[in-house]
């Protein structure tokens, strides 16, 4: 029988390119955990001895920071910086991208409005790079009080909905002569859904990899099933059951957004022993 | 029967600035009409010699052309200025501002959307000043197939609702990764619709005066038909009839941005008479 993964599963770029970063840079620090899962940042640790600390003070005596995926403030990189230490950026390039935007047009004297959480790490990071005037929100009820220049710069948190961002739009251009909208929106989440759509419409069994209780993965796992009917949702390779595989040519795998690779890895092996 | 004025109606800012350019050039010519008001041109005509012509051909005599208020197309700006004819620019400062706008983005590489209706001057002027990349749309089904770059700049038509405009932005931002948008839509349209909608809340009858061709007194004459069942439109009080008015309490009077207050005072006289 044969194996394929979906051409777009599991952890998203960003994320892998962190692992990968983290893996080649032994005995360092992060500012911050790496990623938002656990499993994996203690697997860093134990295997590649990088450390997740907290604040500013517990990094005083690292010499190789590695920088989150979702970023961090200009001011505590310049503080790196000016400390002299290695700095290693894992920021997710989807993130880095706002951070570069938010700098370039407050610059050019825009006003800059962040859609996105303003406690999220990601959203910290970002704003950061603005010079002055910069609006951080979730509803356009937080601007109706706020004076806001004719020529205003919008970015998106990366993980918000694109219908929410189009509203907060729509509302800027009935106050501002120019508004200039930068989709930051990345959709990982969305290209996992059209790959696993894709794969089942030619796997004969499909295994989604995920936590029972992780929405990206039930998601997943409604699209498979819907298509093909022979798909299951398994957290790993314990549960995997050998009549599933009997007689079957092509077996489909996709995982969600929080299943790291050596979890597909363990379940795709364990398929090769049963089929 | 009361009779009542929307709070914002008729002549706008560029309007009267072109009325007053005219009057102030007398034996001169516009290169097509100079305001959409038949009636208004030819008030300019008798009492100022300035005569309205349509094509380039019968301007071949003229010395003194005025640009009208819709503006006109770059390449016929072009061969005016190369014939050396004296040229007064007429075009109101809201349609030169669309025009600036595409010219510069359009240099700059970005792709560029106008909502409007191809098919008016306005619009034709606007879409002239694109190097290549133009799409004009009065709804996103028109976007559906194209092929549209990462780079787009959206100005609107300056008679269009900014509602309507929104979801043209709407649409873009999930098109492409930056939308400069510039809402070029003028607000002395946005008054009058702002008032006619107020009005027709309360009224039981409304006209609405303004040329047949007028996009924004068309406009007017549909948000007062949505409120207010028994709407009009009418170019002048000839069209009015005596039923329109049989047991009314209230009717209320709008007017287009190229209608006269010569004219609105006519209708507003025969309408005591016939009520």
């Amino acid at each position: 029988m044969k194996i394929e993964l979906a051409d777009s599963y599991g952890f998203c770029f960003g994320v892998k390119r962190a692992i990968r970063i983290a893996e080649n840079t032994k005995d360092s620090a992060t500012y911050g955990e790496l990623i938002h899962n656990a499993e994996e940042i203690k697997r860093l640790k134990e295997h590649f001895n990088v450390k997740t600390l907290n604040t500013m003070q517990d990094l005083e005596n690292e010499n190789s920071i590695i920088i989150r995926t979702h970023g961090i403030t200009k001011k505590d990189l310049d503080t790196f910086k000016s400390q002299n230490k290695k700095i290693i950026d894992a920021t997710c390039p989807f993130v880095s991208k706002p951070q570069n935007i938010v700098e370039k047009m407050s610059k050019e004297g825009y006003d800059i409005v962040i859609f996105g959480d303003k406690n999220h790490p990601e959203v910290k990071g970002i704003m950061s790079y603005a010079l002055k005037n910069v609006f951080v929100i979730l509803s356009t009820d937080e601007l109706i009080d706020k004076k806001i220049s004719n020529k205003v710069a919008v970015v998106s948190q990366t993980t918000k909905k694109v219908e929410e961002f189009a509203k907060i739009v729509s509302y800027l251009i009935t106050r501002s002569k120019e508004v200039r909208v930068f989709n930051t929106i990345c959709n990982a989440t969305l290209e996992n859904q059209k790959a696993v759509e894709k794969l089942a419409k030619k796997a004969d069994v499909m295994i989604i990899i995920g936590g029972k209780n992780s929405s990206n993965t039930k998601q997943l796992y409604l699209i498979s099933k819907q298509i093909c009917s022979d798909s299951y949702h398994i957290e790993n390779e314990s549960e995997l059951k050998k009549k599933w595989f009997k007689g079957k040519n092509l077996c489909g795998i996709s995982a969600g957004a929080s299943t790291p690779d050596w979890i597909i890895k363990n379940v795709s092996n364990k398929i090769k022993e049963l089929s």
